[in-house]
């Protein structure tokens, strides 16, 4: 509900005998489809030869019972779930993108932004490079097959484009006979990989892919390793490893990632049910309940009630069948978008003093609908309490907001966002309790902060290359 | 998850003046699909002449933008979402159905099941009517239709029909001119009504279809009443009211309808809450932690923590992106079909007693599979409840149960049922507590404790009628 | 191009044993389409369950590989292709229809149009009777339904429906266990049967489609003639056979049928040449090509050139991928609609004196544009000549022709009309030539001559049925 | 019918001012269909900023009435309609292809095919490349783009790339502010322009394609000339004129153009007719009448009818409704294919002496299922007819007859293919008699006699760039 929205996620299969693997990234997909809901994709290796189906839609709309039975068995596989924020969403630009080089053939999928992407464009432009889309993603498999033509093995290629791309990348390649997962040095991020009972290898963007296709975790992929999956069995190169400090999206924590992960060695519903803890301690209030705003703003609720001692109650209920293919009511239309999507369960909140517990607030329209539904159903009072701090700065690496005029929070204060939405109160998690939710090492923080890892381009440069295409 | 299904939901509009009403309906069947997923449809009614779309899927598949924009302008309107139990999904039973009749044309939208349909249905045909269809409505259009050409008006032909058609029907009848909503005298199906600020009338199984496109509730429909929306304004018929107790089906509240909804002035989210409860007070059992199965169990299991104290957790996921398209894996196939819509939170379980709430067992099998997961999760113990009494007895009022021999509680002890899932426990709310629960005047409680209200058919005719029919 | 439409075809499979029926009837519609491009549908019967798919489209558009391949196998079906004339395009008024009735099931495909069908409606309705499409066939299905009640048989019952329905009908129904083909006494629409080397009976509006199934031609059915395939073999009953004069549809010679079909022993393509070398004789003009208007004109066109001498020419090409999925122009468009279907072979035509040859002229907007076409390609002179009478009357047995306002020839002269397209002359065939085609025993000629051979309807009922439903 | 396919057609416009142009776009492509049935596209310009849509499928099927109202208004675009030699039929090969480069956008349609592809391929590779696509069009794009980083304007690049690329092609290419066309110094392909009557230019690869849209007629482009349509008009660049002999694929006059169409000044149905004229001179025959194999066999029939005063006769009628939508019989069919699309007129043929005119043999198949229909529709004798010469050797020029293997004339004497195919006799039109053609300047026959006007790839490396991807 609240407006941001995660680039992509990625998933890998190498498996040392040919089976349909198809299915098992289908359903991969389908457990990361929260990291992007605008366009996925599937490509098999069948002995070196490449097979891809993708489009724009849900898994479930793009892949049909007949197209995933019509793929080809192989013994590697790649997927990708896409949220498009550059141009619109276009079917060109969907993942993973399959090109044809000097050494054959490469499927890529890839999480994440380019710091660089706009310098590396021109740069490959000028000596001649077309290009058919407008994602990082394109420019990332030109770096690769440039460095492919002078180093021995794909390994190798990978592994230098590594000391020319930089941001956030957890990247998936397939060459004809190797899969290779590589996450940048910064760990922006996640991506992790575990082993199936017949001894195929899945690498995933989250652990909850890992279980859904009833794979055992084995362990994240740190910061700058990369793994080769191949007939030699793993291995695991660290020659970028502690390169640069390990700055892992503090919102995939927050928000993005889906609550049954586990991201480099945190639980994700641990540290939402702990930000909403340190919550109750940092902002509390008198009230008779608390609530959390579905889905993503549940485990935090429970956190605060935790905290606080008020009790947790199900106040507001989510329309499950709302999906991708839903027609939002015209701005003529009598029918509120919101209430398509919330109700309010009147017994939870009438009368009563209501927390409510969100994970963000990012242009404020959503929160004010929310409210409103609440005073409705007869509360009395609502307190509007975010379990992260205020969403600031514009986000380089692979989420959606680039703009600060979009951010409500960089433009008024709490009082005045609290009376715009019709709360009697609005609290964030403060940033100095970010490093009580123990997620370890390091997390970017540039969004709250704006402390930024990396250099940050002058100007985005996305303009450049807007085309619009559909094929 | 639990495998029951509801069979229908209905919406109605009356407006004082013609507008885009079809939009109005799209957003109530949204907030009622959870009673139907198999098929929907819409008919509009403007000046006398009727259009409707329906097939089979989801509303948001089923009907496109520019179908919606194409449906014209009218002063009434028949919404339905389905689920059908008997056959085949097929596309000519969908509803509403349009007829042509002596009189005129007429729509009509049906939730309930017939329990006399076979025998209507052999007196139709030895008349020499055909059918179309396999389902209840298209009889119950023959009986109104034949009442009609003997009566002087619509309402009047629907009163007598109402002597001779027995059983569960929440229906809505669009004439020419005349919308009509009429409840079974029994009142097994919910059914009510509510008004938009501009005067238009909405009847909806459900109030929470009222809530989404922001109509205000007014009252229930009671048991064997009948409303007709005219430009007279709406007139109530109550002369078949109180001819039969008050039977409103039992598992509206525990399972079918939605929490946000109250039905016969109860809400459904707090009888759910109370069973939780009670089933604390009588299957109470040592333990670190209650979570519920997502969605049903969640009220359940919060107010089994209520009543025994023990933490409520948040130890499953369900995965919002399952639904009608998705494609179950085949059996040969190394993926699980659970593990797909749900996954545990390891962080909840591991190494807890932990109580697992649902609403219902029905096979079994499906329970066996989360025990695993959370077995695997690292789960101690784990303690099943369920927050009814066990399911004993076919249903012939509207609902996809109709053979003993599927019930799992009709075969097996709870201890066997327990051990065949995996289970330290399992514990039904006993039929003694349904009482407690408050659900005012009368309940039918047949498919626990085998008291039909009404003569049962003797054998199920369904096969007779059995035609697979793609149009 | 003309403008006129045949309304329906007909097929029909018996056969000894279980097979895929369902793509040999894909393949007779396929040579069947000719006669309805808007809607189709295939009904099989396996084990007594009917099985149906029908949609609107063209055969190749509703019928997919994989929809085809799941129908099951079966010993009869039944196939039909539609052009609707009452209402819109509706999917629920597709054919085979097929229903349930006391004494089991029965599909029904039907081309023709009855005189009394509105009589037949009121009276059904006033016995209860509930219509779910604006079909003929329908009133049809409800007619035998009665029947059967009260005979012995489903072939007693069709034998009876054909003494109360009048009008124009060749008709294919399946019951459980037979296959029956009928044809109205008149003869007005086409009916023959041949037989497939292993031994299953084909039954089709035209000879062509038993061709194409690779099927050899037995005979005609004679009008009033009913067929019964059974396990007994094959059945004749002729009671109804020279109840009434035959009258063919002339039309079916000089326009509909295929000219590779031969109907009640007379060539479709001889008719055509035969009507073009009268011509030639009637009309005939000082000239230095003929040629014919793709693709119904042509064989006209040969036989004018040969009755006149004159050379024959290939002087327009018809654009052979315009079919149903073609977007019309808009009026404002520069492009006109003519132009994209056919164009001028320049070659022939320049410096030409022209005879043109097409089977008729309907508004006379179509015929004007082609001579527009010829003039820019540089023909001197434009003679059009038409291989039939001018249509004068409405035709009530199945084409949709029904008002003489869009009749050209109701209102102008021959040189009127020739003025108003841009032709330097227009040569009708006369109503006398018509003996001379042999096209046997008798024709209706009604809609040149106006000598309806059944009473005709005092007003067209249609309006009362319009209803405008999608399913 | 023959087996034998075209690769392409372009299509493009320049407007001095914006309009609906897609909409014309999509009626050109209407025209040129039968130049390519496997994909199409259109690609609009509106202020520099390229918007385009194309998928596989006819142009019926791939652009609804929707996706042609959403393309923007624009005074540039182009068009293309595509036959797949290589790979499987997939839509990331389908045109115009539309890239980024250094210099801005650019789209690009192409007709033929490069002799020098693969070669060019292996160059651009070992400079970095990446390869999107399997086609020609891409390696061209790249050199296009290349030449522009170091040339002052688009049109000096495609000039420069003229020096590099060898082979045929008709290119249009289209720059933000530039509409490029220009065609191969041999001019394999054909490509000419018209105007509209508001100014609009028009590239079509066929005359037919100016008349459907309504655009007068003004020249065909040279071989070698290239033309620059922009704000300052039309200009012509000829400086790669004349630097090759004239060679136009005699195929485009015997079987690919539409008879309508005029090729450098040579009516296509014209020589057709010659073809015919001058076969029934050189293989002449004692018969009673002379039929064509529907559509392309007609032209010659007629023509050798004429050279031998033979009477002309309707033979063979092929079902207008088979397209590419047609789902071909199953091996285990009892349905032949080729009586599906092609039927017999008994009464032309019945115990005639029949001469059987076709364009070409390819593999003899078709042509003995012909000869079979003829036979049970009661042809005495069968005297086959071809108004070409054997083809004996592949194309490297953009037809689909890369292989020897296919041709049965390679391997075959005319008595032995005439027996296959059960004709009495078999005669081709001599190689001598090309010349009578009046084909103008040059021709390339090298299909008929193996004198390549271009250095031929010594093996084809299609398979190298094999990659079955679908986007």
């Amino acid at each position: 509900m609240s407006g941001l929205h995660e680039e992509c996620g990625v998933f890998g299969l190498y498996s040392p005998k040919k089976s349909h693997l198809a299915e098992i990234v289908y359903y991969g997909l389908y457990a990361l489809q929260h990291r992007g809901q605008e366009g996925c994709g599937i490509a098999v290796c069948e002995d070196g030869v490449i097979t891809a189906h993708k489009d724009v839609g849900l898994a479930g709309e793009v892949f049909s019972h007949r197209i995933l039975a019509e793929m080809p068995q192989g013994n590697m596989a790649v997927g990708h779930v896409r949220y498009s924020t550059t141009g619109g969403n276009e079917r060109r630009n969907c993942q993973p993108i399959v090109v044809n080089h000097m050494k054959g053939r490469m499927a890529l999928a890839h999480n994440g932004n380019l710091s660089n992407a706009g310098e590396l464009r021109r740069e490959l432009e000028l000596s001649g490079a077309i290009f058919h889309t407008t994602s990082d993603t394109e420019t990332i498999a030109y770096i690769i097959t440039k460095q492919r033509l002078i180093r021995d093995s794909i390994e190798e290629a990978v592994l230098s484009a590594m000391d020319i791309i930089e941001g956030a990348y957890s990247l998936v390649v397939m060459s004809p006979t190797k899969l290779i997962a590589c996450r940048d040095p910064f760990g922006f991020r996640p991506l992790c990989f575990g082993r199936m009972s017949d001894g195929t290898y899945v690498v995933a963007s989250e652990s909850c892919a890992l279980t859904a296709v009833g794979a055992e975790f084995v362990r994240d992929i740190e910061p700058g390793e990369m793994l080769i999956f191949s007939k030699e069995g793993v291995r695991s190169d660290r020659s970028h490893c502690e390169k640069k400090p390990k700055r892992i999206c503090i919102f995939e924590y927050i928000y993005f990632a889906r609550p049954d992960s586990v991201i480099d060695g945190v639980s994700v519903h641990s540290s939402r049910l702990r930000a909403g803890h340190i919550l109750a301690k940092s902002c509390p209030v008198d009230a008779d309940i608390v609530i959390g705003v579905p889905d993503s703003g549940l485990d935090a609720a429970l956190g605060y009630s935790k905290g606080s001692g008020i009790p947790y109650g199900i106040g507001l209920i989510k329309n499950k069948y709302v999906a991708r293919t839903f027609i939002s009511p015209t701005q003529e239309s009598r029918v509120d978008k919101v209430r398509i999507k919330l109700s309010a369960v009147e017994e939870t909140v009438k009368g009563k003093r209501v927390v409510l517990v969100d994970d963000s607030i990012v242009r404020g329209t959503t929160g004010g609908r929310i409210v409103s539904l609440l005073r409705e159903a007869g509360a009395k009072e609502i307190h509007f309490r975010v379990s992260a701090p205020p969403f600031l700065h514009p986000c380089y690496y692979g989420t959606d907001i680039d703009s600060e005029e979009n951010l409500i929070a960089a433009r008024r204060t709490p009082e005045e966002i609290a009376k715009e939405m019709g709360a009697d109160s609005l609290g964030y998690l403060p940033m100095s309790a970010l490093d009580e939710l123990n997620l370890g090492a390091g997390c970017c923080k540039a969004c709250f902060g704006g402390d930024y890892p990396t250099s940050v381009p002058e100007k985005a440069h996305k303009d450049k290359y807007e085309m619009k295409i559909q094929e």
